[in-house]
């Protein structure tokens, strides 16, 4: 079969991968994968990662160890757990210790005709969810995350920084608290695909905005992480949605003394994120950029790390 | 006058200092002060301040504006707030932007014969709770203010990084949970000070401890917050108690794929830090290194300063 592979020389298209067959998992027809900024880190060597790139994926289950769940469109989470060890009993599957992760540690992705993943991971997609909707559920699980760490309240003021592929979602869910949320970026176009319930601020205003109850940093920059500090009030809340290698000394001074609490925020809940896609209350369409077939998967890549760019698509 | 002062100089004890009286504040008569290590950093130039040191202090109210304080034994919280801009009002004055902090920020200290603070700040000490106990009202207080911030469970493992002046106390109260708290520290003479409640860590077997829900770094060292990291648990929870200034780059990407909260801690409430002195459930006496009168300040702040020093108690 078809797949987008990353192996020691980069990423290239196989067309001779052989069908995936994991003993006691479902296995999934593609429909549509959605390139992340994760994938451009593993192809620039985070994680060590070599295998079938991608974890953001809505399919069809074709077999299963329940047969209720063939013919199902699902999405999947995305981390695999063992279950048995005391990280898992508790409670904590998604740190896991012995887990493996869709496409990026230890575990074949989605980025190829078909994938398999145990059927604990599968969420049905609601008939209403269209498909273009539904290869989002994992970033937007993620920025639902957020509010499983921090009580955001209809008062706060809340900051995102960065206004990619994360920022986007991430700026949407926080509004629907009711927190009077901005969305910061250089970009005009980013801005402007921002939906009437976040404001949009220019990253030259950010300075001028009033302390916040709550700064997310979707940057991926290093610059980001200063600049949320500068923005958060005291006993306020930091959150971390993206990785970055500091190139300066971080100085955490600042948060001691303004008692700061910072976030390391990562994987969430896919039930919730379902919900506010058949609820209509996030529209996450808006931010495909552009969309490929599988055999054209490096332009996608290519596309996905062009600036300005957003949610690049992949179909089979 | 005589009090212990920090001007372009350096410290120095003078005799000519003025009796302070400040319009509406109460005057205190000094008993005993405490010398901190924020003390010893102002010295070498932190925050910039100029004027009588220090802020840990038991005294007798002389003078106030109410005649019912007058006579009374007294410790009072540090940072006195404008009680009026946006901050105060909205509940969290000790991070009032135009607050003055005794001995730290734009307010002459403790250290000296008579100091002044706002009757607000003031709390009687209870007849059973010694001078030689009451004078660690403050940094008591600032341990206790990591229970106030983060929800340390009976079940829980925490590790308390530093047994320095505040990890000594961060750790005595940390074991009120009723948590298993680890006491890490190079020096055995420290660790030895360690109540029961506490389990001694030499520094060089703390990387055998399990995963902590909880690490509270109270090393004020560049390694700490390296260590720290390393120590806590995916999910858990990092306590920032110290500044410190880092050479080189912190990267916080294992915070974000570990989602670790990480929480900068200060000033804490005065009212449960004398409850767990008058209730003895608190002892920090065997904490005193050294006493000095006020006279031989510098010697103090020598002593303060040394390794292997704790406590370093001041006297009139």
């Amino acid at each position: 079969m078809r797949g987008l592979v990353l192996d020691e020389a980069g990423p290239r298209v196989r067309t001779d991968l052989p069908e995936p067959r994991v003993e006691g998992e479902a296995r999934i027809r593609l429909h549509l994968g959605g390139v992340c900024a994760t994938d451009l880190e593993l192809i620039r060597g985070y994680m060590g990662f070599r295998g079938v790139l991608g974890h953001e994926w809505v399919g069809t289950v074709e077999e299963a160890p329940d047969d209720a769940w063939v013919g199902r469109r699902v999405v999947g989470e995305i981390n695999a757990a063992c279950g048995r060890c005391p990280t898992c009993r508790a409670g904590r599957p998604t740190h896991c210790p012995h887990r493996t992760v869709l496409g990026i540690q230890g575990r074949d992705g989605a980025f190829a005709e078909r994938l398999c993943l145990p059927v604990e991971n599968l969420h049905e997609v609601p008939d209403g969810v269209p498909d273009e909707a539904a290869v989002f559920v994992e970033p937007l699980a993620a920025a639902c995350r957020i509010l499983e760490q921090v009580h955001v309240r209809p008062g706060d003021r809340v900051v995102v920084l960065g206004l990619g592929r994360l920022g986007q979602l991430c700026a949407r869910v926080l509004a629907l608290t009711g927190a009077r949320v901005h969305g910061v970026a250089r970009s005009s176009a980013r801005r402007a695909l921002l939906p009437p319930s976040v404001e949009a601020v220019p990253a030259e205003q950010a300075a001028d905005l009033p302390p916040a109850d709550v700064v997310v940093d979707c940057t991926g920059s290093p610059d980001g992480l200063r600049l949320a500090t500068a923005r958060v009030r005291p006993g306020g809340t930091l959150v971390l949605k993206t990785t970055v290698h500091l190139p300066e000394p971080l100085q955490p001074t600042p948060w001691v003394i303004d008692e700061i609490t910072v976030v390391g925020s990562r994987c969430g809940p896919f039930a919730p994120a379902l919900r506010l896609l058949a609820g209509g209350l996030v529209d996450p369409r808006p931010l495909v950029t552009a969309r490929y077939p599988l055999s054209q998967g490096l332009q996608a890549l290519s596309a996905a790390a062009a600036p300005g760019a957003l949610k690049v698509l992949l179909t089979p």
